[in-house]
């Protein structure tokens, strides 16, 4: 399985009245995870979408078993543990740093070429890159 | 079942470079939808909470079938298909003004004391208010 | 001068910790205002975009006077005072339902060519929009 | 003058259909470069906050130069130039890896008191920490 740690300090602004993180923060706490896992392995999301292929979120479900609040330094643990085709699953898991688990998910992604706008492969060289740690 | 519609504008900074709604704010979308779902019930969110009665969001899950664009007017179609009792479950589709449904999903939300801080009943008055709409 | 107002329902995840709408989210708050003056102008800002002539934000000021709270109904009061020439300046005061005044700010637009990527003119069309409101 | 540096990586759901940051999260941005100016000083907003001592904005402006792009690693130069009294003024500029200005902003944000809801002096601790920095 390949497994990237990302870190994320909470902002003011992302948190509710509740005091909590809003639910609809991670979202994009994940997507960091995920950016700054597919930069750990030498592909940067950004130069793969003007290169032409895109990664829409085709779907996205999270649990949540305690809050994160305000400045706290969350670990945003991202996982990929199968080998991608025209879609690419992530697990994610965010942690505080006491230790705790606050929440776990997954989203898929779909490579969509931005000429044809229509599924395609997983470009050769990624999935070369993650091959080493799907192995075995 | 209870079924309620709203209708959301996409707001400019919603959209990502893409040009889509970007994949998290719909979590904020579905919220819209069920607060003004319980408010067709006679139920305000707001007041539920300064009574003491907290709903913070135990799952999400969401599949993404097409894009929402800036400026669409959007429907949120929330639905309450069970009887409450410490959890209360709903459903939501997002359709665009074509007639199209661009994504479906599920919440479930717990009802946490905010005095114990520990999961309680659903109001009374809640269940009895849905009721009508969940037999037969 | 040209005046528009436009409602907006604050949701959950625009709050934070201390209970008030966040302080940025009224950016997002003015767009929602200054796109619904545009539309009762018999402009639409998403077809003036695609037409080629982008309007980003040059200058944004605001002064805060009391917070707003979840479940509030705004008033967002859009004007426009001046004749626009390669810029498009307005001002916007937020009120909640007690009538009570929450902050007012500016923003100042520049029509842009998505061709020249430089300043341009005002379209014609809009400036005649608004010349009824601004005269004498 | 007080000067702090943080580095903000621009996130996918930041960037708006024209490719840009949208302009009201630079808020937030201003934000955290604010917070860990502090921090830099030795005092914790969270903990200032918990201490009964609120630091809601008054003020808001900024000034856009150049926009910001999906995945640019910006630097937030926070400064405070005025010893504080009962408000404390920040002045911000964000800048991109190519050394480009993109923007400069400033707020006044308003020491209040959590308990009589009143403006308060600045801490005596925070103005001592801030003093080596203000003077000559």
């Amino acid at each position: 399985m390949f497994i990237a740690e990302t870190n994320i300090r909470v902002r003011y602004g992302e948190t509710d009245r509740m005091g909590y993180v809003y639910y609809g923060n991670y979202a994009e706490y994940y997507e960091v995870g995920r950016v700054e896992a597919l930069r750990t392995l030498g592909w940067n999301y950004k130069e793969m979408e003007d290169s032409g292929i895109l990664l829409p979120v085709y779907s996205f479900g999270i649990r949540y078993f305690k809050p994160a609040y305000y400045d706290d330094l969350l670990t945003i643990k991202t996982m990929i543990s199968e080998r991608p085709g025209t879609r690419l699953p992530f697990q994610y898991e965010t942690w505080n740093e006491k230790g705790e688990k606050l929440n776990e998910g997954e989203t898929t992604l779909v490579f969509i070429s931005a000429e044809t706008k229509r599924p395609c492969m997983a470009p050769e060289g990624f999935i070369k890159a993650l091959e080493p740690f799907l192995q075995g």
